[in-house]
């Protein structure tokens, strides 16, 4: 029989838990022993939870308990879950989480931390929630070279955009709708602003090029300022608005950014709707290879941690880890220096003496009209693909000239 | 090093070859070992190939050879494929295949015969090509019990459907179209007649229910009866014609079937077009979760092989098998007794009295309309779900009818 003990139970953490429960059966059988959580480390209290018995608010219980070998720690962040982690790898036990920020930001030492002391730090729940893409990543595709990731990394932000989409809502309404539901936080900054999503194309990244890709190092932007214009104008071209993680390997060094972006319909990004997170790999032999699921969730996030267990239990010792190997000069190729094309929106005194001056500005551009009558005084273009150095000074070109009074948006469009 | 020899220099056992090559040092690093493919068993010449020194028609070079450690099957069949695999595991070597058919119809014996050899016997790339399906079903959603199993499996099929809707060919021409760009060999039975979406359903129910499903005992329908007039309702119905294959657990036994059916747009399926497969597993904590990409091609295919092959390098002696009990009674459901609903198109002599009948026997009924102009002595509709006994009896009783001509076509509707 092998000990779990689970490092907070919140919403995953309890789901954990649960599901361990409930298919105890098949999972002892997968595993070929029996799974059993042994101690829960919370500080609340849970008087009335099934599992108060197992509760303790002393971590020091679990870690000087040698009968514990898996800890799951699902607190989150990058304080107490840090010295845990760190704690129990030291120690010998095996780590599984779902806690994103704390791989991304520290990954690579605890990786290292965990080899040294022969156990494993699995994390294939912090990315996708319940989506098989890690391990798949890391071991299906492992024949191939990976070119590049491109997804929907993060549920919150999908589901804002849908509902914009669909139900024309604007950008507050549509944020404080997902609040209601519990698909975004009180402070819905980490989403709306794409940090989540950019520390997931970064685990994904450094998974894929078998080298640490730094989150802070990758050019983040959020969907705060997408307007039901925007929206319109990508339904005129066919397309949506989406929040785009991606990264490409380019020579030996990696271009990467989050941000939003144009996805044409005929994308298999265009119809993940909602909550649902999907994420298309590109490698050498395979082509494209997609993975679609719900991205967050109490289950399935919790079913993920649980077959990171699994994979422990079942192969003992022995179920593999990660090298990231952390170069000293970035390995990220500056966003200014990255290729993309445009979607341009502008409000104008005058159209065709504006219209001159873009095209004078930005050469030749594909001019977009909104469906049914879309106002007087806008016009809106998709630019040809130059370095973002050359879109900066572009824009910053346009906006001073005498025809234009403001230029309302610019949006990338995800290329081909 | 590991020394493998492929059995079958044909399209993927030379596309594993190229991969190991190629991608050499990567799929080293990953295994932990050099791999080196160090014989090729083929009857044929190929004076001009690389690997020609490594070509051998003498089985016995490669089964005698101690140092050839892992054998790759890409002849398929079950003829001299089924006769070599039993030799290699027999004598201790890890044998990992693409043949889906060969695992779909003796699978349980392999798979006990690798067992009591302590050796492993894999074989991602029977289903999907290079689409991680097979161990992500096993490993990373095994903290689920899985529900149910609903997907394109077949590319040439899927290929032939999309020449359909989008060039308006019908069936003949498709099928020659999809013959002459490779997509079809020359006697296209097994693909058009759903015979190969059937073993790769097998085998992935046999993953997912972790029990043997006997593809004989699966009811199987191809695409050869579908007409661009279905096509056309479909289109009006908001939906299209593919070919699912889909496994569903009820109770302790399996509903399991290979038949056209109407996909609504809805449905993540809708958009899967051409050569593309795409699987939707249905977990009770993950939920519903897809896998998508090229189902077959040399490359794809290849590195699916080249995968298992890294995996057993990696876990030597460990990487894991499945047990497929093979139950003395039935497990699948007779799909006399499994529900569904039906698109129903009849040719009439009376429309208004046809309209009766049809109503009077199969109750409320939703009619369909085509777009634009339809055959005037036609009607169509969409039945409820019931037993397909009960639809049997019905289109029985329709087709006596004397308001009606023919029953033209019944296609299954894809349920919720």
């Amino acid at each position: 029989m092998i000990n779990v003990a689970v490092l907070g139970y919140g919403i995953v953490g309890s789901g954990v838990v649960e599901i361990i429960k409930k298919n105890g059966i098949s999972i002892s059988e997968k595993a070929g022993q029996k799974i059993c959580v042994k101690k829960i480390l919370d500080i609340r209290d849970f008087p009335d939870s099934p599992d108060r018995e197992l509760i303790t608010k002393n971590s020091d219980e679990i870690m000087e308990d040698s009968s514990i070998g898996i800890i799951v720690e699902t607190i989150g962040g990058t304080g107490i879950a840090y010295k845990l982690t760190k704690d129990a790898l030291s120690r010998g036990k095996h780590v599984v989480t779902s806690n994103k920020e704390l791989v991304a930001t520290h990954g690579p030492e605890l990786l290292k931390l965990a080899k040294e002391n022969n156990s494993n730090y699995l994390f294939e729940a912090s990315v996708g929630g319940g989506i098989p893409i890690i391990r798949p990543l890391n071991r299906c595709l492992a024949a191939n070279e990976i070119y590049s990731i491109t997804g929907i990394l993060n549920g919150t932000t999908n589901y804002i955009l849908s509902q914009m989409k669909r139900e024309g809502k604007n950008f507050d309404e549509a944020l404080k709708e997902a609040q209601a539901r519990g698909y975004a936080e009180a402070d819905p900054t980490a989403d709306i602003e794409g940090h989540d999503a950019c520390r997931k194309i970064a685990i994904l990244s450094s998974i894929a090029y078998n080298e640490f890709v730094d989150c802070n190092n990758i050019y983040t932007e959020g969907i705060s300022k997408i307007s039901l214009a925007d929206m319109k104008y990508a339904e005129s071209m066919n397309s949506t608005v989406k929040l785009i993680a991606t990264s490409e390997k380019v020579g030996d060094k990696i271009a990467a950014r989050v941000s939003p972006a144009f996805v044409k319909s005929s994308n298999p990004l265009y119809n993940v709707e909602n909550v649902f997170n999907a994420i298309i790999v590109k490698g050498d032999a395979i082509g494209d290879v997609m993975f679609y699921g719900r991205g967050a969730g109490k289950l399935p996030t919790a079913s993920a941690v649980v077959a990171d267990v699994i994979e422990i239990v079942k192969h003992w010792g022995a179920a593999g880890g990660y090298d990231w190997e952390v170069k000293n000069q970035d390995n990220i190729i500056n966003i200014n220096d990255t290729e993309t094309r445009y979607f341009v929106r502008l409000k104008v005194k005058d159209e065709s003496y504006a219209k001159e001056a873009v095209e004078k500005v930005f050469g030749n551009v594909e001019w977009v009209k909104i469906y049914g009558d879309g106002p007087k005084d806008e016009l809106a273009f998709v630019t040809g693909k130059v370095p973002e150095k050359e879109h900066i000074r572009a824009f910053k070109n346009i906006e001073g000239h005498d025809s234009v009074i403001e230029v309302s948006n610019t949006i990338r469009v995800l290329g081909d």
